[in-house]
């Protein structure tokens, strides 16, 4: 069995949103016993990452970090036709993920304790993001 | 249903190559309608990316990139058998993916406008790379 | 068809451990022939890798290569509640992979020849770390 369904998500710029819950109803709502769960993101400045879901600090840190060894305005970058942050932000997303794939039983995704998922926008200004979640298993 | 497919793809040295036609015949050829379709690279010096598919100076752009935070010869690298660029593709294939998982529908790949598949060699010199893509669905 | 089993690997601290033999049997045993086997790991500071499997100075080098981007107690982190390695863990964790999906065939995963799967412990002290291991196909 395979249930598939697409939803967009309002990012305020650049920084983490928790989509542990959709993607959860998504689940629910295909009936799905025990399988694989994908989520895939459809553009190229924005991905996907399971994080610590607890202290809010490891994802400023994870700005910190992506800031260190990629910053905006980095002048050896070519690509810069939407501003500083554009090819920062192709290369955070090539760094982290467009899908992932999360396995599931009795319905209920099987994230650690400390797992959520998390679109990241890289772009430092808001943008809709276009989000699939595909469903498989018995 | 599954459906699976290896082929070989002959690089030109360090660069990327898209891949995207390649994967969509397949699909076309497994005559799934909904599902999910994997890419694997059998190799630990090459890997996959979803990026950019309109300006090549993004790609170029990643390659500086990677030379800044990974750079040939580096001498802290004990692994140099096979010259300096050696231990360089490991580390760029482990912070890429030897593996993409993407959702169709309709028998068409849900890539965004702007996403294509790339092959990312990063050895200096041309090798042959041995790809395989899995279709699974409905 | 659709195959999945849980288990614990007991880590040494910080360092790499290959599990592709663990994965190869419950392949084994899920009895499929044709399809795909997703590895994820329950942790966020813990990893997955395929990384080269002959000359265990790459994983050494692995190790310098993540040192050098995001070296512990690095005074830019905030989050320390477990000490110096605790954010550099999660970095490394989100530049890598915790899911890895691997095409099989009669029976037999599709690995490269140098295709080692690895588990790759963040944190300095030894860890349990949860893995699942599912299989799909045919």
């Amino acid at each position: 069995m395979v249930y598939q369904q697409t939803f967009q998500h309002q990012t305020l710029g650049r920084g983490t949103a928790n989509i542990t819950r959709r993607a959860e109803e998504i689940l629910e709502k295909s009936g799905i016993k025990t399988g694989m769960l994908n989520i895939f993101v459809h553009h190229t400045s924005a991905s996907l990452i399971l994080c610590e879901n607890a202290d809010p600090s490891v994802r400023a840190d994870l700005e910190y970090f992506m800031e260190k060894i990629t910053p905006d305005g980095d002048p050896g970058y070519r690509h810069r036709d939407e501003g500083p942050d554009d090819m920062s932000a192709h290369v955070r997303t090539v760094l982290t993920n467009s899908s992932l794939t999360i396995p599931f039983n009795n319905h209920q995704l099987l994230l650690g304790t400390w797992q959520g998922i998390y679109l990241w926008e890289h772009r430092t200004h808001p943008h809709s993001r276009k989000i699939t979640v595909t469903v498989y298993g018995e």
